[in-house]
């Protein structure tokens, strides 16, 4: 049980989530927001009530430094696979906050948690990974009732990091989440308002009783 | 956007969304709380915004029926590899609630939605189905609100579930999760109170700075 505090409610939080690259104000987050956001990820359901997150607090700026500029090389890798205006308009768009944020959340997958038998995940190997994004969706979630912006970073290698943070090597680095108080979030995405790509109407992804069959 | 009606709070959704087998009552669900519940679903984060999601609705009794005997002979699979005390407390736990929720949402991960170059992707492939799980816990977390229940079975083999639905050879299945109105949601985890395995302090899974250094 996670304690519970005035807060907004659950579709107003699900609609204002951003994915945060420009907003963060640097502040440091209180500390007792932190255990909240902490503890509503830790509530996550999970394969076999498994567990299998961990979550790595890094605030030293030089490791944010030598992180970020890993994902600035792997920016460049996607840039150079792009050609016209894909290139031009991705260009402009900011793919991190990993130092302005002031701190990042590692959060790993460790697929020996919960011993040798895990209920439920016989058959579908990835159910344990299904477990460590459902605490990820309910970190960011908590993180925006709390008033702070989420950025995950998915530029990077997943040994670079591992080895960054010294996670051992059956953990699985999972996410790279630049946290931290920001000034607002925007109410277009970033990636729409940049005329990346639009978001498509729900129906688009419905199907009823089979896969193509539209209602 | 999805409409904004009155409903609880994102902490106390979150404490009190549970893995739901026993409480469904069969009800249909209220259409309005449908779309909302899907709406919150398709309002989740995306890598490069490319919503590589679908959701199958499945309501025919005859599909019902079919995977739910699948999952019981997967569910033996699994019963198979335990011994003493663990296979006792399994067989009083129930995996799956096909049949008495009345709807199954069959969520699908579709890696050619968004293009060839899908922003935030080239590094890490699985960036993709990550999406797809944060829809899940969106959808999971919006249900709870509405007085749902939610199941997720994984006791199924991805093969015979996309054969089962129709569903293309490049689109896998992520997900069966059974969705119904409930009496209500038990205060306590199913596998918990069956004595499979109990929570964990939120403080075990933190590490500052680098994996294995405690607060």
């Amino acid at each position: 049980m996670i304690p519970e505090i005035p807060t907004a409610g659950l579709y107003d939080v699900i609609n204002r989530r951003r994915d945060t690259r420009r907003e963060f104000t640097g502040a440091e987050i209180p500390q007792d927001a932190l255990d909240r956001v902490l503890s509503a990820a830790h509530c996550a359901p999970s394969v076999g009530m498994s567990q299998p997150w961990d979550f790595v607090l890094v605030r030293a700026p030089e490791t944010l430094d030598v992180f970020a500029k890993h994902v600035g090389e792997e920016r460049d890798t996607y840039a150079a696979t792009l050609e016209g205006e894909r290139a031009e308009t991705f260009s402009r768009i900011k793919v991190e906050g990993i130092r302005e944020s002031g701190l990042g959340i590692v959060v790993g997958y460790d697929p020996t948690r919960g011993g040798p038998n895990v209920l439920g995940r016989h058959a579908i190997a990835d159910a344990g990974l299904y477990s460590v994004v459902c605490a990820i969706q309910n970190l960011w979630l908590a993180a925006t009732a709390e008033g702070l912006g989420v950025g995950w970073v998915s530029f990077y290698r997943e040994e670079f990091l591992r080895s960054l943070v010294g996670m051992p090597d059956h953990v699985r680095p999972v996410a790279w989440l630049c946290v931290g108080p920001v000034e607002g979030l925007p109410d277009v995405p970033d990636l729409e308002r940049h005329g990346w790509r639009h978001r498509s109407p729900v129906g688009s992804v419905l199907h009823q009783e089979t896969y193509g069959r539209r209602a």
